[in-house]
């Protein structure tokens, strides 16, 4: 008996940038249609342009939103026809392009909320832009939220090659980060990277634990977080069985991690791991949003206004996107029919 | 007429490590001996050993402690006979290799700071050995200090493939860093930062200054340090002529420079570019400690003691070290003698 596949309901991101290509570059993929059902939201016209640009002529189906379809031979569009290509300005964002990708996400997130699909995925937004429609729009997570009406704890990761970057604070100014950590802020994302690894197929997750110090406190001589705070939210998640070491100096745990020795970090602050992921060439990375009933992923670069039209854009992280949203997915699935 | 090359007075590190062999192959390397005349301090032993085992028989002059010698035609090793090889433990720390290179290095101070040496080179040192015979070796900018009686501002600099980074605190706790930073502080070492640079041949370096915040504050929303010290501080030294821009956000300045957009970074605190320079490979840099009568550097790796005595340590980061020290020498040399 063959695994049922996931099915992916798949968001346009802002159609003044790459997202129409990368979408229907997507959809044109073999392996990236191997790995699951497609629900497409989007405008028929935006993305056949898409295709145009991108040179492929991806095999769907097209519905109008409310008609029945079945996802289970080729994607499906759900035509919005939202969006005449007319209205997009390339490179720009623009109210237009904000609406268009607003309402995509919107319907994407619904769809899974409903339980009539797996994971969320979507081509790159522009925050800008959707702005101009809903100025409330802080993140996807807050976003996510609002639509879901989901109430726990969400977290964005970042994973490059396999290696998931996570931290225990993000957007908040340096100066409050040390009074921002607490033994069950650490565990409790140490609680969630973990069962997002073992979602994407890591079977038993080796987290190293950033210090916040430099040289980690050097043994409590520049600072006592470590020793207060850190160390003791490790042992614990070593207690409770997870893979967990640290905490490891900032400075070298990214050269170990990238050497193979873990298959995560947890950092302390945004800058400890953006500025390692950033070098390693985090824009061919994923961005995954973990803590919702599903997975919602998406490639870590942005619109790419300045080659938006030229066919030339990447699908590697697009690709890798939909493949590690698939692999969660099914194992969530999986995990369910049992 | 020729240009008078300067006179490097030159520590051998760490006997237990790759120290004495590292010696060996920069006294006979042939771009080295070309760059600068060397006065070695050492034990005639150990050096031999170091040839041994490197497989290089450097052609050097050696004389006694107080005998006079002439360093134009050949580099001279001043033999302070002070270290048996039987009494060297290889790949251990002990209170005999301290001893070697702590008066190695204290020597050399001496030399430089009486006029008699352009610039200070060391092999690596092991700051464990050198705590056994003077417990108060706290690093080599501290050192230097007590041994030469200077009072000034010195600041370690790390240089990789002519990317030079700065910072401008170092080991504090995380928590203390906003609290240090100021207008002045941040400027001093821009012009610390500036003036070795140039002296290292760098006619008009472009520095960029990060900022501390995540996305360096995203304008005031994660953090007020941006907007109230580190832009008026830029803002100062481009008045002063600098070419110095920023504040960046840490997590992309490095992909920036890395891209040959800047030729150093000044950071705001250790890990911001340690992180950053680790994973860039920095063991293959140059540590240079600036804001003496006269520079002094080094390679940034370490003892290696792993491979001690198998002549495989690379030379790269100890030959980039004296050429280094020898560039900025010779161009203070001939502002001297202008």
């Amino acid at each position: 008996m063959q695994t049922q596949l996931p099915t992916i309901a798949l968001a346009m991101g802002d159609p003044a940038g790459v997202s129409p290509e990368l979408t229907a570059k997507l959809l044109a993929n073999d392996e990236v249609r191997a790995a699951a059902r497609f629900v497409v939201f989007g405008d028929r016209r935006i993305l056949d342009d898409g295709a145009r640009i991108a040179g492929v002529t991806p095999d769907i189906a097209v519905v109008a939103p409310g008609a029945s379809y079945d996802a289970t031979a080729k994607p499906v569009l759900i035509d919005l026809a939202h969006l005449a290509p007319q209205d997009v300005k390339r490179g720009e964002a623009t109210p237009e392009g904000g609406a268009f990708a607003l309402e995509n996400f919107r319907q994407a997130l619904l769809m899974a909320n409903e339980g009539r699909a797996d994971a969320v995925c979507f081509t790159p937004f522009n925050k800008k832009a959707m702005r101009y429609v809903y100025p409330g729009y802080d993140d996807e997570i807050r976003f996510a939220a609002d639509v879901t009406g989901f109430k726990g704890a969400a977290r964005e990761f970042n994973v490059l090659d396999n290696l998931w970057n996570c931290r225990v604070t993000s957007h908040i100014p340096l100066s409050e980060v040390a009074a921002a950590l607490s033994v069950e802020g650490i565990l409790a994302e140490l609680e969630l990277a973990e069962r997002c690894m073992r979602e994407s197929g890591i079977e038993k997750p080796r987290i190293a634990v950033a210090g916040l110090n430099p040289h980690a406190g050097d043994g409590g001589n520049f600072g006592q977080e470590e020793i207060d705070i850190i160390e003791p939210a490790v042992k614990l998640a070593i207690l409770k069985g997870f893979n967990a070491s640290g905490p490891y100096p900032a400075d070298t745990v990214y050269v170990r991690a990238r050497n193979g020795e873990f298959d995560g970090v947890l950092t302390m602050y945004h800058d400890q791991g953006q500025i390692a992921m950033k070098l390693m060439g985090f824009d061919r990375g994923v961005t995954m949003m973990g803590g919702f009933p599903f997975p919602i992923c998406t490639p870590a670069h942005g619109t790419a206004y300045d080659i938006a039209g030229r066919g030339i854009a990447n699908l590697g992280a697009s690709k890798a996107a939909v493949l590690l949203a698939a692999r969660m997915a099914a194992r969530n699935l999986a995990a369910k029919n049992k």
